[in-house]
């Protein structure tokens, strides 16, 4: 529970700093971008190899056998080490698109769960989407993660993979 | 592991970004502020009750005994749920003020250990004298909370009690 909460507290306010920090320029758009940055960085380290359970899981397989393979390890065991529980449905098109739902994500717990509050969700999500494009890049796979929020606080990040 | 990393990404990424965004203003000074501001409010939030082994500590004991009480369950419980290990050392002049002594204090270990980096120890350690002052306010006590480096990753914490 600790851990959760230190995560959740540091969450918060660095949304809270970064928000206040770039009020004045473009505004909105600057802060999602900086949260999103910032997350990808905390992703590209997660899965460093000294960190989290992909060096358990690499140890046996030393490499994954596809990119869905990778997805099934961000939405257990990295989503796992990070937010305490798996993704609930995973979804794909097959043709490179990925639609990762979490029925009671987290970081949108503190927003409210009125309409009128759906448009500072953004903030909430940025650096989720960031911590996952920074796994996945860490793990070799390139793309675009974007967030959107239907009824709080269930959560859909669509993965985008780029094709190199 | 993973919840350890994921605190110390996080925690690098703020200093990062506040000591980007207060540069300009009074430099250093204005970022330790803000950084120990944010940690102020980590801790704060922490110890409420529906958090951390605050609770599972108050239900057998529901006040604590004296200031010296507080000390201990910040040296144990509360540093353990941070940086999963405890204070190596405390030691008191039983006049308010207390001396929490980490020998390999995490938030350091990513500065190197040259006396010329000693400058920059300030703002690795701003967000725990925050932490440490907010814990403390939540449970009763009011104090300011410094911080000090000798010889590195090893770290002093002064806590000094503000009487009412």
């Amino acid at each position: 529970m600790a851990d959760e909460a230190l995560f959740q507290f540091l969450h918060s306010e660095i949304i809270q700093y970064v928000n206040s920090a770039e009020s004045g320029e473009s505004e909105n758009g600057r802060c999602v971008s900086k949260l999103e940055s910032m997350g990808f960085r905390v992703g590209q380290g997660l899965t460093e190899s000294r960190h989290i359970s992909v060096c358990r899981f690499t140890k046996d397989t030393p490499r994954f056998k596809d990119e869905l393979d990778v997805m099934k390890f961000i939405c257990k065991d990295f989503w796992t080490s990070v937010f305490k529980k798996q993704i609930d449905n995973l979804r794909t098109n097959h043709q490179g698109i990925y639609v990762l739902q979490d029925n009671k994500f987290h970081q949108l717990t503190q927003l409210s769960a009125g309409k009128q509050y759906l448009e500072h969700a953004p903030k909430f999500l940025a650096f989720t989407c960031g911590l996952v494009r920074g796994a996945l890049s860490n793990l070799g796979v390139k793309s675009i993660v974007t967030a959107e929020v239907s009824v709080m606080p269930a959560c859909k990040f669509q993965v985008m993979i780029q094709k190199m």
